[in-house]
């Protein structure tokens, strides 16, 4: 059985990374999001496992020290962080693994497993981004503004990943992520391992 | 306007790669097959700049020393070679382009464009590829063995290649190669471009 791969998806808050992310899950049963771990408390709905797992502090701590994580970072007090243990198991199942994580995330785990597939999802432009910003209507233009920063940021540090998916349409940035996964498929790395064993 | 890309498909007689190129053909009119230059002559049926663009030894020759040739080598007392101009045209037009060569013509490219796409049709297995070509029946086994032989020894080189598609099913490897084209047109050279310019 093939073995599955981890594909990192980066992109800027604004950009419908969750609903193509959403769409690419419900066309591939197989395909496993990965869920992260959190210290901060779970808010009404969220369900241990399913939105986050829910860690305290020590236990959060114990899994940093263990190496179990394959990228964390504090943000606002709390800590967040991809557990390696699941992305293994789903890997060694033989399902592609998708990491919804951000750039500073993308780079702690570039460093330790290279073969990890860096995919920046990007607005078709800035313009259209702020306008999908301002549209979501659940913002003052003060956080529009610095989102939009962010941003740009992350994609001036994203030169170095493997594609760039623009999310104009929904249904052309899903068949762009499901041919990037496919083709890495392809790789004589795999392929060639596939047919000698015959 | 995106430029188009150059994909050499390369494989060993039998495995079918003329129908799978075929059939990427026939769905999507865009895409260019570039047709071989050669000095041997035009056998019954065939058209020159169809099948191939037929020329005397001297004007391949002028070819040659004009640099007008990413590929050519001689072959049972002929020559053939891969005209750029028309790659370049094609290329120019915004048109995907495929090269159907071998492995020695794929290596004089790879030196000169690092950045033209290497794909390898492979067997599921070397027993089928035998099954293939001694299914054809048009040659005696002393033929399909020096077949097979060539075929492990391109397989056997060709492991610096970019992408490997097996041939198992016609609809699957259609599927591959498709998916390696569009893959290959989300690199973030081609991306970011397009970004920063809006």
């Amino acid at each position: 059985m093939r073995r599955g791969k981890t594909f990192i998806i980066c992109g800027p808050s604004g950009v419908g990374k969750g609903t193509v992310v959403a769409r690419l899950l419900a066309s591939d049963p197989a395909l496993y999001l990965s869920v992260s771990a959190t210290t901060r408390l779970p808010r009404t709905g969220e369900e241990d496992g399913v939105h986050y797992h829910f860690l305290t502090r020590e236990r959060f701590q114990e899994w940093i020290e263990a190496g179990d994580f394959l990228e964390y970072a504090q943000y606002v007090g709390n800590f967040y962080g991809t557990p390696r243990l699941y992305v293994d198991r789903a890997m060694d199942q033989g399902r592609d693994v998708l990491l919804d994580i951000d750039v500073q995330g993308a780079a702690q785990i570039h460093r330790q497993r290279p073969e990890a597939v860096r995919i920046f999802v990007a607005p078709p432009s800035w313009e259209e981004l702020e306008r999908r910003l301002i549209g979501r209507g659940t913002e003052d233009m003060e956080k529009v503004r610095s989102r939009l920063e962010r941003g740009r940021e992350e994609f001036s540090v994203a030169g170095g990943f493997d594609y760039f998916v623009i999310n104009d349409t929904v249904d052309r940035a899903v068949e762009e992520l499901r041919a990037i996964m496919l083709a890495e498929h392809c790789r004589p790395e795999e392929r060639m391992a596939l047919i000698d064993r015959k």
